[in-house]
């Protein structure tokens, strides 16, 4: 088969079409069937999706043992990854997994080789661990699937795993017939130590913390969906996928970080909810301070898209205390990964859990996507 | 969809069937075209596989700094899993990724959510990781699956944990449309630390060394393939998936093990011709000793399928200094999952790399399957 036919030619009657999507509110597919079986919206990053991992993963697994040491972090709490003091030392081993999924597996701006190892490393990376140990790689490709193309994935991941700083030390491939997989499955788990004190979660926000965003949002989803859709905007719309833990690295040495997470699925929307939801806090947020490339913000208004509820892969959102907003800000400016960073907003301990957006006409809730704004988009 | 309908009666032109292979020789596809695309073969662990992730993968990210490290185990080594010695200790990680892909996903004996933690438990075991810290759960499964059925998987893979006595900790979840995945595919990465002087490795063997296997070989792909073909063989075919992290505990505690490896996909000719070759040393195996359960053999006979060729789940083949393979094989015979455990051979200075096999009627060398006897069983 080819591998270049994932284009609106295609024909998955159950894939939401982007001109279905008018705004937030829309985007999600009904999960009125989520009881019975497991639908796109529930592998969306949204709110169905975490019903879903809560009802069956999470209150399954979270009593685990290891869940009882000081300093660990367990599934229960649905952070980036988990946390293992190591015992008798002041060490702890962080610990991540991802598997990703693109279509078109070659897009603007990246690969899904690029893909699975920024996708990895920044989940490491907002936990607080920014020099990673190493990364995993388990392949799962398709039959018929040209060694070349792989090829290219592969190389693309070494690159990125030197941009980062990361070595991948072990794998395992698996390859399946071509009516049972289309493309590649790319699963990488990222692994580090850390200092059990520097440890950042998701947690950390109190009222007063600054939210400081490092860069534009929506260029993945948008990117990605644009050329999917074969649409030609006229404009280099490209994915920000990369490896962000040298930028981390430069934010938390230039202030108190209180907390850290990255807006891939569900985008900035749930990324903001989820902080706000964890530390019980709310939060207030400046939507004319939140960057959007032009070219994007002109393509999601196209396709339906708000760049606020898609994809990002190489994107941090911070929670930093109020005195050193101006110096975490700077640093990041100074990383060619942070050139458009902003202070889009604040904590407050009004709105626990819900993020209040001053759109500039008023202010309204931000609600995160609920379904399937992209499927595989990451 | 419906979720059991992979048997005869599919629609997988490329998938060898049972009754082209007689005999061990004969199991390989043609792997002519392995330069130009993913074959079925290259998934099957024995050597089109081996070949494809040494030009891909080996070649490019075996030179990663940390292999550097004394006491590092990289890709290189092409070992079950790679080892990170943590600076100022004496302490290693040790890392496993594998991903699981079964058809059917619930077989007798088993099902894939236990496969995921025994494949991963037992890769980490037979590098002397017998207590794992944790396991992270990369789930990408088929929109349209049954809740229920995901539930059922979940809930395997929690008893299993128990088992083995690890905590899973971290996941990911990923939907695929129903023409895009057919079933599910669920990777587990394992993650252990082990004092570094304990790591074992699958090179350690050296001439004089006894080899002992834990107990029969061929129970999972045999039975799996029985399942899958529809053969009613008129007797409890089960698949032997089991953690062995307390099996392996017991064997390194009664005596000198110089070398560990479970013999998975390509089955235990696969395994004792990698260990040879990583040592640079011989086998002699006494194929007479080596256990095999009689209504495996019988339907292997009738499938054409060789019980030393096809992965078993819950199986370890032992290097032991000579002076402890008594020992070692009374400790195993204790355990419940050793029951059944033998000597089978020793290693020899001669035939460096090969596995000779004393078959009662003369010797011949033991190759392993070069292609696809059975795919994804494990």
């Amino acid at each position: 088969m080819t591998r270049n036919n994932h284009t609106t030619a295609d024909n998955r009657p159950s894939e939401p079409r982007a001109d279905t999507h008018s705004d937030i509110a829309s985007t999600g597919q009904s999960t009125a069937n989520q009881d019975d079986v497991v639908t796109l919206a529930h592998g969306a990053g949204g709110e169905a999706m975490r019903s879903l991992v809560d009802t069956l993963a999470v209150s399954r697994f979270a009593d685990g043992s290891s869940a009882d040491t000081a300093g660990a972090v367990g599934l229960a709490a649905l952070d980036d990854g988990s946390v293992h003091p190591l015992p008798g030392t002041d060490i702890s081993i962080v610990l991540t997994t991802d598997s990703h999924i693109v279509t078109p597996p070659t897009f603007p701006g990246g690969d899904i080789g690029r893909l699975s190892v920024a996708g990895t490393v920044n989940d490491l990376a907002v936990m607080g661990v920014t020099d990673p140990l190493a990364l995993t790689c388990g392949l799962v490709v398709e039959e018929g699937t040209p060694t070349a193309e792989l090829d290219r994935f592969l190389e693309s991941m070494r690159e990125s795993a030197v941009e980062a700083g990361v070595d991948i030390t072990t794998g395992d491939t698996k390859v399946m017939g071509a009516g049972e997989l289309d493309g590649i499955v790319l699963n990488t788990t990222g692994v580090g130590t850390i200092p059990t004190s520097e440890v950042v979660t998701g947690a950390g926000l109190s009222p007063g913390d600054a939210i400081v965003l490092s860069g534009t949002v929506g260029d993945h989803g948008i990117a990605l969906l644009a050329e999917r859709e074969g649409f030609d905007f006229g404009a280099n719309l490209e994915s920000d996928v990369a490896p962000i833990n040298g930028l981390v690295a430069a934010a938390t040495d230039a202030g108190r970080v209180t907390a850290m997470t990255d807006p891939t699925r569900g985008g900035l929307a749930t990324a903001l909810n989820e902080m706000a939801e964890k530390a019980g806090v709310g939060l207030e947020i400046e939507e004319q301070a939140i960057p959007v490339d032009d070219a994007i913000a002109s393509a999601g208004e196209v396709l339906g898209i708000d760049p606020l509820s898609v994809a990002n892969e190489g994107k941090v959102v911070f929670g930093v205390h109020s005195d050193d907003a101006d110096s975490v800000l700077a640093a990041l400016r100074e990383q060619p990964l942070g050139s458009n960073a902003a202070i889009i907003g604040q904590v407050i301990s009004d709105h626990p859990g819900r993020v209040v957006l001053d759109t500039g006409f008023g202010n309204r809730y931000l609600s995160e996507p609920t379904g399937e704004a992209l499927p595989r988009i990451c």
